[in-house]
């Protein structure tokens, strides 16, 4: 029987609060560091690896750590998820959205239908139009070959596909599976939409319109913004575009898309990358092969999540450290640091994914928890970040728990060999510094370049970014937010702090405000 | 004289401490938040203003922050600054990057030059060369005109660069000021300068190498790449190549760069955006008379930074009251939200500024202060945030403070009528609702859709995002930054926090390593 309680109600959370502090500078200096570094590190699905050994724990802290698990029951709450018990308590809607990458546990049919199956289905519709559209069957009202891909869409139809997008481009253009280029459109600023728009070759575009609802202002607005230009231009809209929406949405039946592909309630935007989503814009501009093994890639690590031993389960223990790190050390931001180009995106895509998940002070009952739960997340690719804001990271006054990402290869294998070594060695140098600078510090009488170490990391490391490796990584942050919820005992299926605004600004639009709202509306002459 | 003195040293902070605090969701609701709107609203240079009637303070709490300017000696910090003194301690440097725009007051004679002329000179000098390239008098080999730029920096030479190009992009082609596309190189990472270069079409791309000590290892390996790919395509690379750097750099005086342009050490990168660093590369997209205009919003920008009166001089303002959100209420964060797509990578800028320049742990004279200092600075344009982490800016257990930007007109002018109003007017109204949802929040039985409110906000609102308004905007926040390092007595000029990542680099490819680091190198396959 599953109980749903407060962190603060664990007895185990008491009992990790008492454990002796870790001195990080101390043990992860000399031999010992080495042993550490060998033996904190767990595997993770697609051949990617979780290196704990700079995070302020010891086997001590680890064990009160299992505890913790064990009594806050994440394997139990995790196996109720993926058998469709309904944990988006307060949208009454289960969570499905590992459904769309491989069956965890029993079959889940709502809404009298199996829902792996329909999105199988999804999935395999999206696969046959993407071949159609390569093969040229289906093509623009010449018949010629469509060329590009731009999804229309904001939040997460959004930031998880185009991160996605942009981390696999180069590799498929190395691999020889680029088969379109991909654009995005998302902000309601209409200069998003025109600014995009000049640099695409309308005549040969494919438009991808996803919104759940069907109903999402922003992405109907740039719809229509899209189809005044195609207008324009002489073209058809309803050759150049397809659905992504739920089967009940306005959009699903409407003669005005070449395709509509589904999603349904029970995956939220931010989880919805492995859906039809993220599905179509990456099977056109991938392959649907490609695609399929980025699915393989987040079904390997939904199954790790499985695992009752916290160090062979990446997530939960991820989970784990980052609840200790909040809930007892204090620290109220983390930075997602991926040493890879191609991962520019996703610390973007990170953000909304745990701040929208977890951001919230309320637990799953609608009381007001008294913890802190989900903190800042913010990021930009290494090397770059080193000559930018790493200076707080390093000297500042808060201590913010750092997540670093690195491969082994590039994705394009073009390098350069300067002063003995190669561009991605010196890539790899540099995170394996910064993991070692921030825990360790450096002593200097000049305190100017004095470095207090003990700033905790942890590095997630792998072969090269691939469809699969990057699958496994978008999963075990997925289900690393949602081992979080559980212990902080919230809803991380909902988003109601995104409602207010919506409301007040129709208001606006109505010219319907009084007080400081007005005022505001005028300013900004609307 | 000027004292330098810790915050914590001065009697008007312990005022300051003792205001009694402001309840926002009180004074913003009704007329009298209406009449709030209307008067905490400060002028800015290019046209902008400051509105903070949002922020968490009134008349009371104004006096105390300006009796803390003055105890602080805001104004003669500043006056020392722009007249020459030596404000950069650590490294024992001037501090100059004003001078690049205007003459604020004396003639600053260093190194036997007058610097504002030196300065002058380099701009006039990028223009004639821009002005060249785009004539077709400067041109590849074949004699054919140059048509891309490619800038390649890291840091401070490259994050303000992008974002002003990006800022500009569409404005320049709307305006018939576009006169070339500007692509950037960053990364250390090996596929990012080969993914940008599969974009560029070489042959008529000029490279702008951009490093002021010459010797940054991941411009000069980023340099090395370019110029293999230039011999591999049969071109010539010095003839597709120009340097800004100092003048004692390497770089300066060879054969390998059609020409070099001069910034020096009192401008430090992340304040280089008005220098050559910027200079080059905006001049040659855009020509040099926007260029120079851009300079003038950001000279404005120091002129107003003069006054005395805090509520004429709207960079001290902000950065007062950014102190007291941070070392009176404690707030450890802030984001950056500008309502315009343009401004996409403006908080990345923002970012590199604020964090590298005051995320410091000790004062001037190298002592630990025991205030907090710099805080996180992250964002992402609205309304895409609004669909992502503003849940946790909502509802989260941390208050964050917010920046918001907004501008009556979009640059493109391109736009449709939905549902009653532009999507200009949607992109106003929801930057003005988000102001008063976060400020006054929402009363509401079920608490999973209560909003506390009382979560402060200040928005700079201009009439349209142009080269002029870009200019104030950039220096109002360089000024901000400034004066919340003289209130907590940082040097806000240099950056000792990155040394130590990159002498373990070193270390790690000279296979110079034991303990941790060798095992770390070991994962990571170097």
């Amino acid at each position: 029987m599953i109980a749903w309680k407060n962190l603060s109600e664990l007895a185990s959370f008491e009992k990790v609060k008492e454990c002796k502090k870790v001195c990080l500078k101390e043990v992860m200096s000399g031999e010992n560091g080495a042993e550490r570094v060998k033996n904190y590190c767990v595997p993770m699905a697609g051949g990617l690896a979780y290196n704990f050994a700079a995070k302020a724990v010891d086997d001590d802290i680890l064990a009160a750590l299992a505890a913790l698990a064990k009594e806050a029951q994440l394997n139990e709450k995790y196996e109720a998820l993926y058998n469709g018990e309904m944990i988006n308590t307060g949208e009454k809607r289960l969570v499905l959205h590992q459904l769309t990458r491989g069956q965890q546990g029993n079959a889940v049919v709502a809404d009298g239908v199996d829902k792996r199956a329909f999105y199988v289905e999804q999935q395999e519709k999206i696969a046959a139009f993407a071949e159609k559209v390569h093969s040229g069957e289906i093509a623009n009202e010449k018949g010629e070959k469509f060329t590009q891909a731009v999804q229309i869409g904001i939040g997460g139809s959004d930031l998880g596909p185009r991160a996605m997008y942009i981390a696999l481009e180069n590799w498929a253009k190395k691999t020889g599976h680029f088969k379109m280029e991909a654009k995005f459109i998302s902000n309601v600023d209409p200069d998003d939409a025109a600014g995009v728009l000049n640099g695409v070759d309308a005549a040969h575009a494919v438009f991808i319109l996803v919104s759940k609802s069907g109903t999402t202002l922003e992405t109907l607005t740039n719809e229509s913004f899209v189809k005044d230009a195609l207008t324009k231009a002489g073209l058809d809209p309803s050759k150049h575009m397809i659905a992504v929406t739920s089967e009940t949405s306005p959009l699903a039946k409407s003669a005005d898309y070449l395709a509509a592909f589904f999603m349904d309630d029970y995956i939220g935007g931010r989880y919805s990358s492995t859906s039809a989503v993220g599905g179509a814009v990456l099977s056109l501009a991938f392959g649907s092969d490609v695609f399929a093994e980025f699915l393989d890639g987040a079904a390997e690590a939904d199954a790790t999540a499985k695992e009752t031993d916290i160090c062979k389960n990446p997530s939960m223990l991820d989970a784990l450290i980052g609840v200790y790190e909040r809930n007892v050390l204090g620290y109220p931001a983390t930075a997602v640091l991926p040493y890879s180009q191609a991962l520019s995106r996703f610390p973007a895509h990170l953000q909304q994914l745990d701040m929208e998940s977890n951001g919230k002070s309320v637990n799953r009952y609608g009381e007001p928890v008294d913890y802190p739960t989900g903190p800042v997340i913010f990021g930009e690719p290494g090397t770059n970040g080193q000559h930018s804001f790493y200076q707080l990271l390093h000297q500042g006054t808060n201590i913010v728990p750092l997540q670093f990402v690195g491969f082994r290869k590039s994705q394009l294998g073009t390098d350069v060999v300067i002063q003995g070594s190669t561009s991605q060695q010196k890539l790899g140098a540099n995170v394996a510094a910064q993991i070692v600078a921030f825990a360790c510090g450096k002593d200097d009488e000049d305190r100017n370049k004095y470095f207090d170490g003990g700033r905790p990391s942890s590095i997630i490391i792998g072969e090269q970014l691939t469809p699969k490796s990057l699958g496994a990584l978008l999963a075990h942050f997925e289900n690393k937010v949602m081992f979080q919820g559980f212990l902080w005992n919230l809803n991380s299926f909902d988003q109601e702090g995104v409602q207010l605004g919506k409301v007040l600004a129709k208001r606006v639009l109505a010219h319907e405000t009084d007080g400081a709202l007005a005022v505001y509306s005028e300013l900004l002459g609307i």
